[in-house]
């Protein structure tokens, strides 16, 4: 039987992982200080790819949203080498111990981090993320294989080009960085299938493309990002700090799967706090959807219904609830969230304890917006995505959760008995 | 839409888990202790059911290993209420902040052990499978969903009601322990589907099912146990030392997935090394087949094919082939092993050093038995199943492999700017 163009790529990325896995720090970030040069000095190209993209784009009839995610131009191509820079520079996760011990019968057992091997990554429009995670997936020793949408193939094609050029240059074995021009369904889900060729895969885009991944592939996937996070303000709130909060989580960028979804008030304090948030929500273009409890303190709000309660709107669109309790707040999220972020202002020890423990999410917040669910903000350095299952990641995923480890036990000739 | 049977299942264990997920380990710990009373208490009662599935077992012509493998006796019981008792006193993993750190704006970020909370196990014929998952997902505050072969459903289902019985009424949530009664396929399929109420599925049994469920499952999988374990006996090794490995690895006990099945030797040691060694494993009864470049030092053996180097005989048989050099060892090992476990015998550092680089496996041994891949043997307590995929948990894994991390991050208020 003949190989396919994408078993050819899986196993060229297979065999370039395995010699990535023992490169040294060192030459992999000669590698990725040559891909950020290589950026920069191939501008024009880029651009020139680019401008295929947009045009196609403005005849499809891409919404100006699409196309302003989908345009490059010199300063954002400074950003992606930047970026490259930027994971030069962080620790390389490869080659520590992450814990060790010896057996009473002499055997030393050691648990090593080392590289997952070949990491496939199925994303959306934005064509930085070919060089983000081409740069994170260098760094941590992985080969990677790009599966871009169609609407950014000439881009991707050639930054992958510039970059992949640059790596082997630097001394990146051959197949290191590689992206499957063939943007049609069957190839994404040949990717899907290389099961024992891919170590993983990453879905990065809308709940659409995350759900196809899931029922689709035989590869273990991580999910990420879908966000239907939530804020509860709790009867003993700071109202003030709670006013901030909500604003800030709901406002500060909405678009983002961070971002607050459904706002959930408890009763006690309802009265107060309800009509003062709503007003200086709806000031800043909020619209509000309101359950029958909470539209006793904001009469005029549209009326919520079950699905505003699943919604992640990633818009100025708020759900909003009144509960009678604690138990109630924390019931509502582990029943309609994504898992993801969500937050409880209080100044009650024992309710930020309860909700800390209760509530079933990557990221849970006392006293601060959810938007902080992010690598850079939380200290980690770039990330390839936010894990909202719980497997082997959970919540931003950087470097580190691009490694798998190994057992390496050293002895003197132990047999089992 | 009227629920299935299994959904129904499904959303009492979430339900479950969601307290289990907390629940004091001293609460935890009285719940194996009262199941563990409750076996030997039930002795009677389990040998009756085992005794139903022995007779259908006559019936069907069931082979006498797996006769064996069902049979349940008053020591057979002893042995599963001891596990429990193991496990009453293992450390519980839940809870433990694996890292924290303070951020500049003063946040404060943890980063906590906490149960995955709904595992599925699908496991074929043996009933003692049902009692140590059992114990193991209760003391990380899982709940679990049960699915055996139908060879076992009686044992198995008089074993789930004895020991949920005594959980229950040790405290546990109603939920904590259940079994699927029905054991057809349509059954299995359905708990492979039942992504966001099912956290993970681990199957234990051969090949078939490890296949089956990858290839159905859209809930996250961790592949255990399949085992082509390699010993590469290398130019500098002590040749007393590697004939002991060797016969240990591939006779101890030749049935389990870390007995060697493949053995690779330096040409530079083959004229005098593999004909002792294959004396010494012909008058212990193994059958070798040997590649050309071996047949020259065993010439009465039979001949390997492409099969044989993809091979888990699981017996008796041991497939062997003489390399020019370490690399070529390291290679034919990364091309047709399993990743599981894999040996050098060897007192050459550089070797040692590349052969630990280089090999893509669980478990890469220095100049020991790979039969010491076991939860057991590693000292950290009773097994769930030794993983061979790379994402979550590689090699043995016990109570930490059945947890997942939880980021809390504490405030006074911050919002993102």
């Amino acid at each position: 039987m003949r190989m396919s163009v994408i078993e050819e790529m899986g196993r060229r990325s297979r065999a370039a992982s395995l010699k990535l896995s023992y490169l040294s720090t060192a030459a992999k970030n000669k590698a990725l200080l040559a891909m950020a040069d290589a950026l920069i000095g191939s501008a024009d190209e880029i651009l020139e790819g680019n401008r295929r993209d947009l045009d196609k784009g403005v005849k499809d009839g891409l919404s100006s949203a699409l196309m302003d995610r989908l345009a490059l131009d010199e300063k954002r191509i400074g950003d992606m080498a930047d970026g490259l820079r930027e994971v030069a520079a962080l620790p390389d996760p490869v080659g520590e111990v992450v814990e060790g011990w010896r057996l009473p019968n002499g055997l030393d057992i050691q648990k090593v981090r080392v590289p997952l091997g070949v990491v496939g990554i199925i994303y959306e429009a934005r064509p930085n993320v070919t060089v983000d995670a081409a740069g994170l997936c260098v760094k941590s020793g992985n080969a990677v294989i790009l599966r871009g949408s169609s609407s950014a193939i000439n881009s991707n094609m050639v930054l992958t080009r510039v970059i992949s050029e640059a790596a082997e240059g630097a001394g990146l074995p051959e197949g290191s960085i590689q992206l499957i021009r063939d943007t049609g369904r069957e190839s994404a889900k040949e990717l899907m299938r290389m099961h024992g060729l891919v170590d993983v895969l990453i879905p990065r885009g809308g709940a659409g493309l995350i759900r196809t991944v899931v029922e689709e592939s035989t590869v273990p996937v991580i999910e990420t990002g879908v966000g239907n996070c939530h804020t509860y303000v709790d009867a003993y709130a700071d109202e003030e700090m709670a006013l901030n909060i909500v604003i800030n989580a709901k406002c500060q960028r909405p678009g983002v799967c961070n971002a607050m979804e459904t706002l959930l008030i408890h009763e006690k304090i309802a009265s107060t706090f309800l009509p003062r948030a709503a007003a200086e929500l709806r000031e800043r273009g909020v619209e509000l959807r309101a359950s029958r409890e909470a539209r006793r303190y904001v009469p005029d709000a549209a009326e919520a219904t079950e699905e505003d309660w699943y919604a992640e709107y990633l818009d100025l669109i708020l759900a909003v609830h009144v509960v009678g309790s604690l138990e109630e707040a924390i019931e509502h999220i582990n029943r309609y969230g994504s898992r993801h972020s969500e937050a409880i202002v209080t100044n009650d020890y024992g309710a930020a304890r309860r909700f800390v423990a209760a509530v079933d999410s990557a990221d849970v917040y006392v006293n601060a917006s959810t938007r902080f669910t992010d690598g850079n903000q939380f200290g980690l350095g770039a990330e390839i995505g936010i894990s909202t299952q719980k497997l082997h990641a959970r919540g931003p995923m950087s470097l580190r959760e691009l490694t798998t480890t190994k057992f390496v036990i050293y002895g003197d000739g132990q047999v089992r008995t």
